[in-house]
């Protein structure tokens, strides 16, 4: 199969790249730590090249596109947020497009922003969100879970984004243990898990994460927490008041899916049942089918098979 | 007026001592940056020698007591938690005491520990709370909040503490200053204070910290919050959050006072008027009226004169 585009899914840390097919088939996938953290400002042509100057040197007039933070300020170019309510064809008519470097161009996915209620942006999600959106199409009402650092709540309706909101999870876990007194507890103990329910039912039945920190001290204090469970007391605890606040702010209607890291999905999934929610799937390939479908749309997919440059 | 006892207040960063005269009179004061993470395990009677050994020399029969993270497994001697509701009365019986290598005692305050409804623990703040009781009796069937690293909100029944709970609000806004991406907003902007109140407003209409964090960031990245005033909008959440998740936790009935810094009781006051909280008194000079107290209970504190060396 000839390729058809490059899709690219450029975040803070890592840097994803697929060789599409036609109807968005997966050729060929790399990876490399070429995040745009990892990437000097006047890297990113070079961070481009390493990881798909060969498929650009084989096809010279094959699209790119890219999604993710590589459009932010710390970008290589910024590609203003849209405002509200989007969905695949507003993402796609927002492109903005910078030299490459080998005498091409790459087409860069605008963020997703909303105003109300609550100010929100991500960047990259959205593009996941429209990709499930093409695997799933059940899921056009229903509603999708990114975890991670900033883990994003989406709502959809009528096959687009129609709220979301943040929540600092993974980035509150990585400073409350690298930094806080709650870190220490655990030592250098192998972690007992069965601290990761209890700390989920606590913030479930709970009111906010602020009055509820603290117990995890107190309860190895008191003997009532064992310090090896500790530490996944307190990833419970912000799990389960992100599912708490989550449910408790309206994002509890429609079907749930998952998108993300398997572990993480299923560190997630454990705790969703403590709120009776199961049988949440994960979306596999997100990244690659929204690339795709926003690229077909903005009309950088041309039918015809491009032209190889021979050998 | 003749000394009658020597009152620590021996916390995690600090050290103050009183020469207390009759009636807890205030003689003397000192202060060191002697708390027991700048002392070392074996150093405790050579800080103990620095801030109170003149005293011991001029009047070696003099009582001493002290009162908070002292008599934690970091500290000097563990004093074992007082279990649930307590008074003065029951802290006085579990004094522990430790030979204080001038030949003489350092009596040690145990701390307070709660097992229901949530396992909480304090120490040195129970010493506060009695003192504020003997200087304003009126707080009997009140409420204290003492905030800082971890604020504490105590409820008090009958002059005894029937309960309280603790929020990491200061440790909650170092952590994220200094290692979170929200503390990067700032950069060396001066403060926009006006942030503060924003902070406090959206986090008391809101529903827990996890899902208002992140809209720091999002609402710089949108233009709708200057970063100058992204750490007062932090601070203002934190603390908002804070007096929304006491409230909703049954803290909201009888008067309320506050014991601690004076520039940080004029946050509070400026947030806990954002909930129609007003006219909240500070109290002075809680820690050694609490001493004072405790000691007299325990019969430390011998009525007549202590005799004085000839120098």
């Amino acid at each position: 199969m000839t390729p058809r585009l490059i899709a690219l899914d450029w975040g803070t840390s890592s840097l994803r790249a697929f060789l599409l097919g036609a109807d968005g088939t997966v050729l060929e996938r790399r990876a490399e730590r070429l995040g745009i953290m990892q990437t000097p400002p006047d890297g990113f042509p070079a961070s481009f090249a390493q990881i798909a100057g060969a498929w650009r040197r084989r096809w010279p007039h094959l699209p790119a596109i890219a999604a993710g933070m590589i459009g932010s300020t710390q970008g290589w170019a910024q590609a203003p947020y849209r405002r509200n309510a989007a969905g695949a064809a507003e993402m796609a008519e927002s492109l903005i497009s910078v030299p490459s470097g080998d005498g091409g161009v790459l087409h860069i996915v605008p963020g997703l922003a909303m105003d109300t209620p609550r100010a929100e942006v991500m960047r990259g999600e959205e593009t996941q969100i429209i990709g499930a959106l093409t695997i799933d199409p059940g899921l056009a009402r229903g509603r999708l879970l990114l975890p991670g650092t900033h883990s994003k709540w989406a709502v959809l309706a009528d096959g687009r984004i129609a709220g979301f909101a943040t929540f600092m999870t993974g980035e509150l876990f990585a400073v409350l243990r690298g930094h806080s007194i709650l870190g220490r507890l655990q030592g250098d103990l192998p972690p007992d898990e069965s601290g990761f329910d209890a700390g989920v039912t606590t913030a479930r039945d709970g009111d906010g994460l602020a009055a509820l920190l603290f117990s995890a001290r107190a309860q190895v204090l008191l003997g009532t927490l064992p310090a090896a469970a500790s530490l996944p007391y307190l990833s419970g605890l912000l799990i389960g008041d992100e599912i708490r606040g989550a449910l408790a702010a309206g994002h509890g209607a429609g079907r749930l899916a998952l998108i993300g890291d398997a572990a993480l999905c299923a560190r997630y999934r454990r705790a969703l049942s403590h709120f009776g929610i199961t049988d949440v799937p994960a979306i596999e390939g997100a990244a690659e089918a929204g690339l795709w479908r926003i690229a077909c749309l903005a009309g950088l997919v041309i039918p015809e098979p491009v032209q190889e440059t021979m050998p």
